[in-house]
């Protein structure tokens, strides 16, 4: 076990990614093992040390920021593929282990592990599954969640909790993963998980699609998840906010409708996984014919290779360029009822706008899922201006009894506004729970409840 | 609310599925809403009265059988669809309501309700999730777990917790749900309950195959997971010794290898669901040919119609029958990794037979999902030596690091071998987690922990 003070603190270990300066710990601790968190935390357990779980840092709202006076407990050293069993398709890997590690043992075995999101280089699997992270895929294979199976954990008193599940289906008693998946390191530190990896897609379709309306949006999602069923694995839609500043303002990005003049009222990205090119790449094609024929999608294009695929998922990823074409700005994740969303985008347009003269805001999200993500800012202005854009955006999703957050979490960012997404119930609940597991309170206090 | 007591307690509420002897409880209550199981339960807690949640009593190992001197709470009377919301894919019913009810809602509406069992008329949703149901098709589907958004429940001492999430993703604090699923009513009652519809599929392909051996069987199922991909629906495997019983031995099952006198040994059951009929038939014939040609199956019949579908099910199906053919005999539903299902097997037939000499068991099982079933009885004992068979069954599911159930849960009947598939350090955080939401324990007391 590592343990640095003082300056020899790493900068990296003093802030994740959320918009707040950094925060000196106590001191940060790497154990090697499993062994060495247990003993960090009965240590810190006996003298009322709080301590704070890191992972691979790219959280977004707060959860892996040291906190003063408290102990980093970093697993950046538990790095490692334990297992890969083919027959029942699971991998076994240290929670330190980056993301993307993970995906390419996955492949390297012939198998698919779905997670995918931007920081996949540095996030890593503990911090994956503590947030319970989402990305692109959500609508065909899940959540963080979803993809586990097994978990050991260390509890706040330096207890270990080995459960390494590799069963789809097991009743035995309580499932006490889900306790932990999700809880933003509140109730105890994943050491080791236990995933379920998917069979390798043969062939990967991508379009995009050009709509009238958010009712053609509607419809054509259902008929996607119709006529595509599990093959759909995104449908990820841009308000013509989003899309414009995404293709006329940010670098590298093209406009797939380039030259058609028609001003649409909503973009769709639309991305199958088949299990062969000879039938399923044809059937796709066929499919969105149908729905141009129909009416349904007044524009199209459909990528013809891996390049052009990339350059549709260009125009999606845009958002992470923002910051050059827009200047600053607050990115939110709410959670929305899928036939709400349009309304509720026009509702937060209107509103901010009345609220802060001036400010603006842009559209785009996992629809298919009830994940909006919007971004609001003050053109000109240095910072914009947070707790007014809060009051509209939270306000608002409490009205459309949506979420604060569909998928990067509370954190201390999000906190204040827990109450406008769950009752009082449900966080006396959250509260009951910590206490049970973390009577002294040392594990990521003041994160989430 | 009704209150029932001494004679006028119905018969059906006097007993679940499990062999065991009927009990009398205090009394049947049987709620009309929401706030008459609050009532109740807060009346109760204040009491010390213990609490036997009831949903379709079809449980199968004492879950929901009444205790002496405490009530039994039935949700019989809170039954029905309160919401179908075709955007969001959702269906939110009352905890009450039979499987089947919702299956047809759901149906009726344009969509699928994947979750099937054999007691789908009487089974309540509420009994589904608390037991975490699985079924016939968790290969594609998951268990009732993955079919859940969200939940409202009654704490022990009265308090409402309403979570009817409708979003896919939401990651705003804990995720309380699945505290209550799969936690055999422990913790709380289930009365209300959000699930996630999916599209109805165009087409079902169906086929039995013969195997030479269980190395074919697992060959099978990895090209099944890479070939079919998500239309893989079912992978139902049936040792040799189940085989012949049901196809020689339970009357109406038609043996679909009439005239085949190779001894094979194994025989899978596979179902795919697809989205086109035009194409996706034909795919599932030509996949199977393929197999057929490589070596790797030595036999195979596809259904042609659903009468044959329906037919070759019917050889799955029939164990439900076996009570005529084997008389009495115990059944079991243990998980155990894929790769070593059939190491058990041979280790878990021979052990019984040395342990008590004439013992005889059959084997058959969703191994895809790490799920096998066992059957183990001795030919012409009128009761079958419990004890002795689950010493063996369960002490090789702890060698095998396996689960003593896979989906029938804990109750009380395999309260005794919980230990066998759980560590100590689980069983205290069941427990630490029973004490929180219980102090009291009034919640059906002495199940499961
Ligand atoms: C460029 C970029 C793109 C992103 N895209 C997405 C996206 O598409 N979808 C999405 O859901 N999120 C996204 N995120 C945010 C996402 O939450 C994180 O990237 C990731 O899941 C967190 O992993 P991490 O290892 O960096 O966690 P950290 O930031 O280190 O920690 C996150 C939380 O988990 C806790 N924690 C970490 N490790 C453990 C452990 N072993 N045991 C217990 N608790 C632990 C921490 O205390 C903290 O509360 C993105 C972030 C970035 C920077
Ligand atoms: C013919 C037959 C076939 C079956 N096939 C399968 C199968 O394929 N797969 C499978 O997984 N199971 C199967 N089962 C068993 C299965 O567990 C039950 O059929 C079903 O899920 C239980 O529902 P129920 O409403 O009958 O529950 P009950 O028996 O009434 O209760 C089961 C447990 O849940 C609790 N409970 C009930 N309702 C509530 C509530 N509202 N809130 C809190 N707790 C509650 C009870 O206290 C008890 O512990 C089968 C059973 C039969 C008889």
């Amino acid at each position: 076990m590592t343990v640095l003070t003082g300056s020899d603190v790493p900068v990296r270990n003093t802030n994740d990614w959320s918009p707040q300066p950094p925060e000196q710990p106590l001191a940060v601790v790497r154990p090697a093992g499993t062994d060495d968190v247990s003993a960090a935390l009965r240590i810190c357990h006996e003298a009322g040390l709080a301590v704070v779980p890191q992972g691979g840092l790219t959280g977004l709202c707060g959860g892996s920021r040291p906190i003063a006076d408290a102990i980093a407990l970093s697993l950046e050293r538990m790095v490692g593929i334990e297992e890969i069993d083919a027959d029942a398709g699971t991998i076994t890997v240290l929670a330190g282990t980056p993301l993307a590690v993970v995906q390419r043992a996955a492949d390297d075995a012939g198998f698919f592990f779905p997670l995918d999101l931007g920081a996949r280089g540095s996030c890593a699997i503990g911090g994956n599954l503590s947030t319970n992270a989402g990305g692109n895929r959500v609508i065909r294979y899940g959540m963080a969640r979803e993809m586990t199976l097994g978990l050991e954990v260390v509890l706040p008193d330096g207890t270990v909790v080995t459960s390494l599940n590799k069963m789809l289906k097991n009743n035995a008693g309580y499932d006490l993963k889900h306790l932990f998946i999700g809880s933003e390191g509140t109730l105890g530190v994943i050491t080791r998980a236990v995933l379920r990896m998917h069979p390798k897609p043969a062939c990967t379709m991508v379009a995009m699609c050009a709509l009238k309306d958010y009712a053609g949006v509607l419809a054509l999602l259902a008929a996607a998840r119709r006529d595509l069923g599990p093959l759909l694995s995104a449908f990820e839609v841009m308000w013509p906010d989003y899309w414009d500043v995404a293709t006329q303002q940010v670098s590298g990005v093209r406009n797939p409708f380039e030259g058609d003049a028609t001003t649409h009222g909503a973009y769709v990205l639309i991305e199958a996984l088949g299990t062969d090119p000879a039938i399923d790449v044809p059937r796709f094609g066929t499919w969105l014919e149908t729905q141009l024929e129909l009416g349904h999608v007044p524009n199209a294009v459909v990528a013809q290779s891996m390049s052009d695929a990339a350059a549709l998922w260009g125009v999606r990823d845009a958002c992470s360029e923002f910051i050059q074409a827009i200047g600053p700005h607050l990115p939110f994740d709410v959670g929305l009822p899928t036939a709400d969303m349009d309304d509720y985008a026009r509702r937060c347009r209107d509103d901010l706008a009345a609220r802060i003269p001036g400010a603006r805001s842009m559209y785009y999200g996992h629809i298919g899922d009830g994940n909006l993500h919007l971004i609001a800012w003050l053109p000109g202005a240095a910072e914009p201006p947070k707790q007014a854009i809060e009051e509209v955006v939270y306000g608002l999703v409490r009205e459309f009894h949506g979420s604060v957050s569909a998928e990067h979490g509370i954190g201390t960012l999000k906190k204040p506004w827990l109450g406008h997404a769950r009752t009082p119930e449900e966080i006396a609940l959250m509260r009951t729970l910590k206490k049970a597991l973390d009577p002294k309170g040392i594990l990521n206090p003041g994160k989430v409840v």
